[in-house]
């Protein structure tokens, strides 16, 4: 039974993996259609959203079976349910790209993004791609110790989040209300995106140390 | 046994109904402090919302307790898994919420609503709260049947978000980037608020009727 259990938890570890790096792609895919205006890539990241979003339910199915048929308790129990957060926080981040690809889709052929704030949105997508790379080495080898990074990395997008609205709400922004509106959203989407992966690495961190940092 | 754990459920169908109708109130507090720029009432939403954060992670402790001293199964079972998924939305819709008072708190003395949009974001915020107490009736008495209600209600507030695009992005709109910034991101936080009620409702008829719409 033992092996079996352990046999379970490593499927759940595996699929957990594998959308952790769907959404990897998808982000990649959103940030560059976003950066460079390329219509094809928003289509598709908005496909694997969608894509992403079923694998995300299929999971939470056979966590439910596996805990009907195994009853875990302690440690077991805490990592089924963990992992249930888990796909919840990688499904609204497969959500979150496909909205920032469908800003690019809705107003290509033109841009989204203004001059003055393209270096700002580089650095927000490349932190934020760099942030769901780390979930996948987390979930792949829970015992690194990957925290302290991703919150630098989050406050840094949060920083980032805050500066496009000093530029928008400055004298000197003279751009028109569709890339106020476009620069509002896609920045509060990346900024979110980084939160869950936040989330996602306090759950594996406790489940390495047995301390629940969200409860202290 | 078997008592114990109809206490237990008792037990959570109670604390959730305590978190919606939390949510409730920080709603009415929020919407009204955005309407009326009423900053006394933005900070007790704000406070509200933080309040029920720790309530629902205590609620979640609670579920997985209970999870690993009865081991349940079939839909007791999936009643405890719900329960977390609806803690955690209920937990969001405090949040943005939160977020919406936040606004009103950031733009005082001023408003942050213009005028053209008064007449909108008053029908938003009736129908968020209209939504929020129909969860709390819900699950109170979970075989009554608002999904339809809902989903209408939903589908209004969607409609009234994008009408907020089409105003703020249309030739005659004449207002500065703060006020485009902020109808923006309340409009979104309004329009979230009403999803997690759908997300809510549709675990709540999942459990009466043993069809989970998600997975159609």
């Amino acid at each position: 039974m033992r092996e079996v259990f352990q046999t379970e938890l490593t499927d759940v570890q595996t699929r957990l993996i594998e959308i952790s790096e769907s959404v990897t792609h998808i982000m990649e895919k959103a940030s560059e259609a976003f950066l460079k205006s390329d219509v094809a890539l928003a289509d598709e990241a908005i496909a694997l959203a969608e894509a992403n979003e079923s694998r995300a339910l299929t999971l939470d199915e056979l966590v439910i079976r596996i805990l009907a048929r195994q009853s875990p308790v302690a440690r077991d129990l805490r990592i089924l349910v963990s992992a249930l957060r888990m796909s919840a926080s990688l499904e609204r981040m497969g959500a979150l790209a496909g909205h920032i690809a469908a800003i690019a889709r809705y107003r290509f052929p033109g841009s989204a993004v203004p001059a003055s704030l393209r270096p700002t949105f580089e650095e927000m997508a490349k932190l934020d791609i760099d942030l769901v790379r780390r979930v996948s080495v987390l979930l792949k080898n829970t015992d690194v110790d990957l925290a302290r990074t991703i919150q630098a990395e989050d406050a840094r997008v949060d920083e980032l989040h805050r500066s496009v609205f000093d530029v928008v709400l400055a004298d000197e922004w003279k751009e028109n209300a569709v890339f106020t509106v476009d620069v509002t959203l896609a920045s509060r989407y990346f900024e979110r995106f980084a939160d869950h992966v936040v989330d996602i690495s306090t759950k594996v961190s406790y489940l390495t140390t047995g301390t629940w940092h969200d409860l202290d």
